[in-house]
């Protein structure tokens, strides 16, 4: 082929449109450049290139090494500079930018195109071989690091070392004399670790630098993130080149990162860090405390109000919150990165209600502008007051991330997840003197997060925000023993495994457990959630077994309950014997009794709820698990509950043996055991209805639908449809009352997906399981998965968790047919979902898109269900 | 509505092509009625009628009785008598017939129309009160039987009873009074067991008639034979009425029942029964022991000749083997029912080819007329020449069904169950003075029956024939003492549990166990098969695992191997030590030396294989199920391997807890063992390859198919393909030799039919596993479902075993995804299926239809599947 396609594009050749190709980062600093802000000349590899340095079994193609260097030529007639010039250097930053914001993922290295001469030239040219060397030693433990993976704690040593032996506690007192011992010491250290000098060729350096880039792509905290944030591994990074500005050339030096608004509040103010003297790894690695924006303003007031223009320019150009990174040499400012800035869903809301009555944006970007999942700490506890009252402040820091959070003490990434195998209900906080991406594991399980060091951008508050998990950052007078396991606060010990709570919406530390207490929506969040319910159709409904559930849900705006589990009830210790003796009889005489002493109970259970849901639809679930779930399995215990029941304990052996399953989840449960049993069918029909009539005495308004779980078969359904019909109608013939019911069932079995519109002959309305149905559709189960699945996310042959989002090509399309069929016989047929997915934003996009009624998901998500599926009728509205 | 639709059918109002309307019996009588055939004149009640019968709960239709009443008025008049009149009674049979033929488990009333005072009438105007008496206990039993479900034991008594009292052994030597006597007697019987008196109306018996055949349709013994001929429930039956004949009005009279040609040996003579002065149940119940037809030559020749020539006539208008039944009454011949009879496989062969010869049918008909699953029979094994020889023969019967079996005696259907259940490759004799229909699921698991009475037609010879079961009926001297347990036959005496021999085609039964050989295909067998594989365009290839499978299948006709399952190697003895050693290796490396040690014992394996398939295709699956099923479970199995190996019992047991899952079925295995551990799919293809390699040199031809199980996903089957191919090319290239080989996938999980097309990318074929894919799409695994699944017979929920037959309505959907996405993507991939319906006669027409390429079952269903793959495409020829 003659024609070449272009893998490298200046900045000046490109603009935000094409993000895909060129990144965000990349994307951006073009647009910038084309707007005519004050950014560095660069250039940008694409994303294509990544995708074929892959393909070539990573190797960067000569064309686009020389289609790099061309670019350079570029740079270095733009700067008056030439690259790897002894007397007149070009220095470059590589850094990625993939299609999405990847923070603290992926890696940079500053100051390159130094070596052992070009440093002399640059200390020389700029007089300042402070500066020289200290870029030098910057450069070359960037290079070890990202490029040859030798550690950093390996040059940190040495420097913190000088550091000891010089006196100094600030590194700005380190000399020219220090960083040139300090560069030698790392390029001696470099070569005894790699066992070869370290490169001195400019060229090289940039293309191991840009292959480096590349390749980070594919490391497992890159992985681990995009399968967080479900960012396909086909987009690949792009990765920019761009001319050095410094801002540790001296004190009229410096760099920062900042907010157009702020990012933990959503205030319209500009937010952020910087220091001076100091290149741009310093103010977010947390390594020096760095001095609030709001500072600039008094120690450079022309600066802060350039800074402060181009902030508000971006955010109109944008109309968007921006997320800015300056540095400023010798006194002028150039912006290195704008992009949108990661927000909590707090300031989220409010920023995008602010922008609406600004008149930047109308209701439905604004409802697009808040991540449904974030909202889920605004649901998250906050302390309860009295409780707070009594409880002492220990110490505090910054409120990085909001939110209240108590858990026990771990020191490390890997203790917490022991704690988590081993206590999977116990929170656990997260105590770092600072945290790194490869305490990503970690913080994802942790409920809060509590650091030594750092600040309001640290990675610590970053992730936690982005995760929306409580995070103190920056703690004051805080020392972490980790070998001995434990930390000190303002003189407070506590040891590993203790309790602690952090609030992080306020940075103060408490010494002790303090119970929390549900969110409440209202404010900002309530004018949100009243714009996602004028714009979406989708209707969202709760899981919810108890009427304390049920009224949480519907508190959240819950318009219904899609799932009622009858069987959580029967675990209740109150009622679990009388469900033994219904397991254990012999006759069906037997197991009538034993029904007979739970239908009250049950029927309890229904009023309670029906009371709380007056007016709403509630689905009832019919018996669903595997007996044997009921019984004792070790033989003390089968012993004590025999001895109890009086029975012999060979006997009471002898049922639960008979009761073994070799695959439970593919055994006799679900409407199976209705067909083995129609009485118990028959029980929980007599509890649903007596229950409905004697509310409807009140004046509640209850419409019950009854559920048959795990209908593969038509004449399954039919089967037991036929008794609940016959017991229901002759319970409201006898009352004399007018009740309506439904009769519907689960759509979860691989089969009934197929033969929906045999089923809907018989079913008033389909709500999808797609727990099960995923189980099936793929073959393994949630439990058993577990074993193999993380082998398949490393090799990516799955990048998502089929159980958290609904698996589109495959369990979709079953739903596809489900839905097809069904609508086929029964065009007004109710179609809702009551799988875990209900409450998946990605999953309810689906939902919407195929044309189900309602979702159904656990009362803490119903507030997101309801913001996502206004997303999806924005995006794709229903006709 | 106005119009009336027509429930009844008079004789001459109808004709063959009615038959599911009318029921074979109700269509051929109308048929006959036609032609012109001696057919005692009646009519039918529709199955249509059967069907709104259980519409309207049980409950016969008013309007339908008053069509009824209307179609006896017709007989009224052709018969010149009156139902229920004194002095000239019109009687009638009540007979079920429905769509297909269904021997011995519909139910029969005679002589209807008798009452106390008709009775009378008829002995009178017979002039024969022995005849009238005879026809009226006879008529009183089959009611009481039949319709009021008081069992005949209850009147066989009175009448055994009779018999001894009056010291006579032959029915025939009761008199006028005993006849008297016994009807008086079962009269108040009859009163004392039901509460109330015979019912003296004969409308009303008709019309409980006619009821009970349609309830008949639903009992036990019904529902069972249906779901093992698969004849659906929604058929219903019809009922036919008509004018009674008599063969029990003394000398001159007779009934019987006979082939056009020998249903055992196929002969092209007459072969049957009769027995003068009876009723027909007499005949096939075994309570008499009735003439052979060749007989009636002797003692009537003008019938004989009359009889004989009707046979030919049908058999020519029918183009089919006829059974017939018949009845003289005063030397006048009736026939009463025409129907295919049913036949040995050997005879179903041999008739078809003597009439292809003939000119009857060609010999694509002649393919259809044998069904595939009754060569069953003809491949079952013989007697070992050798052992036969210095075997004892104790005792000698009817050789009503042929074949060779021996087994433990047992004598009765629940014993049988029993022993099976406890024992289930325990082999199974079932001794029994005769059979009933009761004993069905006895009779299913025996591998051989033996009775002590009945004739050729009896109920035990004609259901052992249409289950290919070998029988031997009305054995000579031969008594059984159930209580006891035992029996003796010319004086040996054998007890319950020891083994003895039946030989199903000579008749003889043998006191011991002697070992038997498989069958062989010659003769007419092979000319059937070659005429079934002129007609095929589906291949058929085989599931075996050792290298005597592969020869035994191929001997049969095998095309290929379909499936070699690996796993079934590793079981063996010499071989579980290394196999237990990899799965419990601590690291790769420990893992690889243990697969070091397997791979030699694997590729002779292979090698035994590809040297008796030679120049046919050989596809090879790698491991497929959970590892711990290769290790002990019980504490001192897991010592005694701790020692063997060198470990501790806590570390060996740890292991084994560590690989326990709760759904092993839905849990580690198929191609995710090989995700996890790629070095198992590295040793296999090493051994696939090299074994190829050096059989090739030898000059023997083999292309290997390596199959990867259990894809959900295309990506994973792409990583594992990455592996198998480059150790693959590494080998051939090394070796300088030219193999092919195809990598391909089972598709057995849901979600791969849905992503066929994607998975096609990466698949050189497809074999489809119906197990897997059945149990997933089902939601129930075969071990756990045989728990409920029989609830869901009773129940019709399901009327065929979704394991025994594919399931076209759900599995066969996916399979049919699975074909056009996988073609879309590769027109010409291989399809196949190695699943166990790859050797069911239905599923493999379903497998033509949606076009497969290949079948592949167990050796010794290849010639059944050859058969059944014609007979599909003679059906829906491909185009």
């Amino acid at each position: 082929m003659i024609y070449l396609k272009k893998y490298v594009y200046l900045f000046n050749e490109a603009d935000a449109t094409m993000r895909n190709l060129l990144g965000g980062k990349g994307a951006n600093l073009a647009e910038m450049t084309k707007i005519g802000l004050p950014v560095p000349f660069g250039f940008t590899v694409s994303t294509e290139a990544c995708t074929k340095y892959y393909e070539d079994g990573k190797k960067i193609d000569d064309a686009i090494v020389k289609e790099i260097f061309t670019a350079v030529t570029e740079l270095e007639k733009e700067a008056n500079k030439t690259f790897g010039d002894v007397n007149n250097p070009l220095l470059v930053s590589v850094r990625s930018g993939a299609r999405a914001s990847m923070p603290g993922m992926m890696d940079t290295i500053l100051n390159l195109g130094l070596n052992d001469e070009v440093v002399k030239g640059l200390a020389k040219l700029t007089a300042n071989p402070r500066f020289a060397y200290d870029s030098y030693r910057r450069f070359i433990m960037m290079f070890a690091d990202v490029v040859m993976e030798i550690g950093k704690e390996n040059f940190d040593k040495i420097f913190d070392e000088r550091k000891k032996q010089r006196k100094v506690s600030d590194d700005a007192d380190l000399t020219a004399e220090d960083m040139i011992y300090i560069a030698d010491a790392f390029l001696a250290r470099y070569q005894e670790l790699k066992g070869e000098p370290f490169p001195q060729d400019p060229k090289e350096q940039l293309i191991e630098a840009v292959s480096a880039v590349f390749r980070s792509w594919d490391n497992p905290r890159a992985n681990t993130y995009r399968r967080l944030h479900h960012i396909p591994y086909s987009w690949g990074t792009a990765v920019n080149v761009q001319t050095m500005v410094f801002g540790n050339m001296g004190d009229d030096c410096g760099t920062g990162v900042a907010f157009s608004r702020n990012p933990a509040t959503g205030e319209n103010e500009l937010f952020g860090e910087y220091l001076f003297n100091a290149q741009g790894e310093d103010v977010v690695a947390g390594i020096r405390t760095p001095k609030p924006i709001s500072e600039l303003k008094k120690e450079a007031p022309e600066l802060y109000q350039e800074f402060h223009e181009i902030s508000d320019k971006l955010e109109h150009h944008y109309k968007e919150m921006q997320d800015l990174e300056f540095t400023i040499e010798r006194n002028k400012l150039y912006i290195l990165q704008t992009r949108s800035g990661k927000r909590t869903a707090h300031a989220a809301i409010k920023i995008a209600i602010d922008m609406v009555n600004e008149g930047l944006i109308d209701e439905k970007e604004a409802v697009l502008r808040v991540d449904p999942a974030s909202l889920d700490q605004m649901l998250h506890p906050a302390f309860d007051e009295e409780a707070l009252k009594k409880a002492k402040v220990v110490g505090e820091g910054l409120a990085a991330s909001p939110g209240a959070a108590y858990g026990k003490v771990v020191f490390t990434a890997e203790k917490a997840q022991e704690l988590h195998a081993k206590e999977p209900n116990s929170p656990i906080i997260l105590v770092r003197v600072e945290t790194s991406p490869e305490d990503i594991e970690g913080m994802v399980i942790a409920s809060g997060i509590l650091t030594a060091r750092g600040g309001m951008t640290s990675h610590a508050a970053v992730v936690a925000r982005g995760m929306g998990t409580c995070c103190v950052a920056g703690a004051d007078h805080m020392s972490i023993n980790e070998e001995e396991g434990y930390f000190e606060i303002r003189g407070n010990r506590f040891k590993e495994g203790e309790f602690i709570s952090l609030n992080g919406s306020t940075g103060k530390v408490y010494g002790e457990k303090i119970e929390t207490v549900e969110a409440e929506v209202s404010g900002d969040f309530a004018t949100l959630m009243a714009w996602a319910d004028k714009y979406r159709v989708l209707e969202v409904r709760t899981n919810a077994d108890t009427p304390k559930d049920a009224q949480v849900a519907r508190d959240f705006g819950a318009q219904g309950i899609g799932l009622v589990r009858t069987e959580h009830m029967f675990f209740e210790a109150t009622r679990i014997k009388a469900v033994r003796e219904m397991i254990l009889a012999k006759t069906q005489e037997d197991r009538e009794k034993a029904l007979a002493k739970i239908l009250p109970m049950q029927k309890e259970d229904f009023i309670g709820i029906y009371e709380v849901m007056d007016g709403l639809p509630v689905t009832i679930r019919y018996l669903d698990p595997p007996l044997h779930e009921f019984l004792p399995h070790e033989d003390k215990d089968i012993e004590a509950l025999a001895k109890d029941m009086g029975v012999t304990f060979q006997e009471l052996k002898q049922t639960v043996d008979e009761l073994h399953e070799t695959n439970p989840m593919l055994g006799h449960r679900g409407v199976r055991l209705s067909v083995t049993y129609p009485e118990i069918a028959e029980m929980q029909t007599r509890a649903v209805i007596e229950a409905a009539i004697e509310v409807s005495k009140k004046g509640i308004k209850v419409v019950p639908e009854i559920m048959i779980p795990l209908v593969g078969e038509v004449k399954e359904l039919k089967y037991i449809k036929d008794f609940v019909v016959k017991v229901a109608d002759e319970i409201i013939k006898e009352a004399n009352v007018d009740l309506k019911y439904l009769v519907g069932t689960m759509i979860e079995i691989p089969r009934a997906t197929l033969l929906a519109d045999e089923i809907a002959k018989e079913a008033e309305f389909f709500s999808f399981g797609t727990n099960d149905l995923t189980q099936m559709a793929f073959g393994f189960s949630r439990d058993d998965a577990a074993k193999f699945l993380s082998y398949y996310y490393d090799k990516k042959i799955y990048e998502a968790d089929p159980f958290a989002h609904i698996d589109q090509a495959g369990v979709g399309k079953l739903m596809e047919f489900g839905v097809k069929l069904g609508k086929q016989t029964r065009p007004d047929i109710s179609l809702g979902i009551c799988g875990e997915h209900g409450g998946d934003p990605q999953s309810v996009e689906f939902c919407h898109d195929i044309g189900l009624d309602y979702v159904s998901c656990s009362p803490f998500r119903v507030p997101i269900a309801r913001l996502a599926a206004a997303q999806a009728n924005i995006k794709k509205p229903r006709k």
